[in-house]
């Protein structure tokens, strides 16, 4: 009746450290409410310290990938190494022996899936990244198993704690982006070469995962597009907020019937919107099915424990469960060549210009934006007029638009700098 | 490679046409992304006007149950029936038969889960019932498949959507309960006779059968705490606004380990609670685990559609796991002996008084509450002074308190009632 399970866990920094005390302090628990007897039978790391402060029994360590495979209680390895580099090579060599493999690690699963599920598939084991997007909140099995009879029409997700952290700052503390930034970092919540987080590759990784599974066909990442928060004024946030919207990172995947549009970039959302009161390090998924319409998943998107939630439900389930569910899409790494992308995708847009405080400027933007194709909500001048290097008098007006499309915008933008009269200074998606 | 699959649908009406319709329109989606070829071989319902309406070819007609199940094409049996009348039976047939059950119904599986689990066990075929909780919202899943990892302290959830619709409307609208409650049923948000749902009894319903999976043990509806919101002034919603709270039915589901609470009430929640935001008639589960932390799952909680989405989803879920998750725990109609049911729970209150407007009362009063063992965060007059029939003045004063125990609140109440110098009108329990 209980299932005996040998695990190896490779690499016990922050999550794999918190994956080893997950299954330590949960053996009988586990036991007793799943009948699975999970063990840990080898783990491997450089950092030795590191495992004697986890407790690691001496015998359990060892010291190659070869004695972790050749170790015959071993049947199910977690890698929580992260990056494509040794991790790679250890998946692979694990898949080969055929080990099922569960982990954590997002760049790998969204660059190497179409490879790494081949081997899985040839080896009849199985490849589970539960804790790869959005820590422990079960979202890809809720893709996978919750809302499997809809066609999921549009996800959009707050996917990533560092930058939801710094948005929340700045909007309810009116702080500045590089104040908030530096004290993250000093936090620990921002690592000390940012890229990753605030230029949206940790967002891109996710929602190139994620929007393969709801849209049941690979979507590479480098069809994503992708901008970060690096550049947001607090102005932006603080206009934001009285015309009632709310800022954020948001992955976006929509399937609207003409094509597939994907893009990572900072959002406004009205205060409404349950994304708007995701804040601090949480993370959320909301998804629009046909049957099912809205629901959301909110949780903690990283940090130790959270994401070790996630590794252990994989290991539990692949435990528990003999058939092994592999993307039904072409394992291809490249698209579908059926399936049609958007890159000129519809939103309605906040811009904010620099404009000259004189009499004919909003006329002559109005014209502008008209003879674009571009029709307006709400246009208003923000704060006082200022005088700039030239001498000249500018004022802040921002311009909401109507949904119109991403070309369009540009060309807009393109022909008011063209102007002396105005200059866009920026420009934010809008999402209902 | 694709896995064939006869289904039959017991009870045609809201939730059965709306599960029909899904499995007609996504057959081929189904095959494809799935690989099930998944048909609608018999359904059973009284009302052929109904069946003709969603265009049930007439060779799908069933005339009685012994036809449906002698059906060999008929694999999955979909009980979309409501009530523990003929359901029961059916159910109980179609289990005895080997069918696999799915069933939306949630009285059916609060009261008799341990009985038709056990005959399932027996003939080795599943019972499944996500669509029995919650809607469309997978919440049954995740804590099978998704937080399974985790021991759950504490759940609290909106789980009912009429009443979140009335609270709604008093709390963003001010109107009164009577007239909501009249606005609802013509909108047909709310049945003709409402008990089931003002009163409490669908939350508990499905707080037994949550709490019982998150747990691990049965929880019998029979331990549940029930009060309903009929009785809910528009006042305390407002002057719970002026304190930063607002109004929610939520069953609350503990076990931090002293044992085991289980209720279903009006609450207040801060403002900034995820909850707190979930509107209209949107359900939402919100719950604590030891590892993840804080999870939460948002959706509808009703319709046609989002429930066959449940449905559905355990259709596909039966028909490509092999493995069947019976619970784990006894399966009796009573509690196990072992466990410790809290009866006599700890919470923080709102206590709305009616008191008279004279010097010393509000020193009587706190004395009272001391007396007790109460300690009070917050007191403050509300409103202005009234006469009352025996030409007293009276004035009203909210009470809010720090964590105390559901007697101690009792006997307090008691107390104050025995004086001539104020009444209790109102006691609201106060989570975080």
């Amino acid at each position: 009746m209980v299932k005996k399970v040998g695990v190896a866990i490779l690499g016990l920094g922050v999550v794999g450290g918190g994956t080893y005390q997950t299954l330590v302090e949960h053996h009988d628990f586990y036991l007793k409410t799943q009948r699975v007897d999970i063990t840990v039978e080898s783990v491997l790391d450089l950092n030795l310290e590191r495992l004697k402060a986890l407790g690691v029994p001496d015998e359990c360590i060892a010291k190659s990938i070869e004695e972790v495979l050749a170790n015959p209680n071993v049947d199910i390895v977690i890698e929580t190494i992260g990056g494509i580099g040794v991790a790679k090579t250890f998946v692979t060599a694990a898949l080969r022996d055929g080990k099922t493999v569960v982990t954590s690690n997002k760049e790998l699963i969204c660059k190497y899936s179409h490879e790494l599920e081949k081997i899985a598939k040839h080896n009849r084991c199985g490849l589970y990244y539960e804790a790869s997007c959005v820590g422990g909140v079960p979202i890809i099995r809720t893709l996978l198993d919750g809302v499997q009879a809809n066609t999921i029409t549009r996800m959009m997700g707050i996917v990533n704690g560092t930058t939801n952290y710094i948005l929340t700052k700045m909007t309810y503390e009116g702080a500045n982006y590089a104040d908030v930034l530096k004290e993250a970092q000093k936090l620990g919540y921002a690592e000390a070469n940012p890229t990753a987080d605030v230029d949206g590759f940790d967002s891109m990784y996710k929602l190139s995962i994620l929007s393969s599974m709801a849209f049941h066909t690979k979507i590479p990442y480098t069809k994503i597009f992708r901008e970060g928060i690096s550049k947001i004024d607090i102005k932006d946030i603080e206009y934001g907020k009285e015309l009632g919207y709310t800022l954020k990172l948001l992955a976006i995947g929509k399937n609207e019937g003409k094509g597939i549009e994907v893009r990572v970039h900072p959002t406004l959302i009205p205060n409404s919107h349950p994304l708007a009161s995701v804040n601090d390090s949480f993370n959320a998924v909301y998804l629009t099915g046909d049957a099912v319409d809205d629901i959301m998943l909110y949780g903690r998107g990283a940090g130790a424990l959270p994401t070790a939630s996630a590794v252990v439900s994989d290991v539990i389930y692949a435990a528990t469960h003999s058939e092994i569910k592999y993307s039904t899409f072409k394992n291809n790494a490249t698209a579908d060549s059926s399936v049609k992308f958007i890159s000129d995708f519809t939103s309605a847009y906040y811009i904010r210009l620099s404009v000259a405080d004189k009499a004919g400027v909003l006329a002559k933007i109005s014209g502008i934006f008209a003879k674009c194709g571009m029709s307006i909500v709400e246009i208003a001048q923000k704060g006082k007029s200022e005088v700039i290097a030239n001498g000249e008098s500018r004022v802040p007006l921002v311009v909401i638009t109507h949904k119109t499309s991403e070309n369009k915008v540009k060309s807009a933008v393109a022909k008011i700098n063209a102007t002396d009269i105005a200059d866009v200074e920026a420009v934010i998606r809008v999402e209902e």
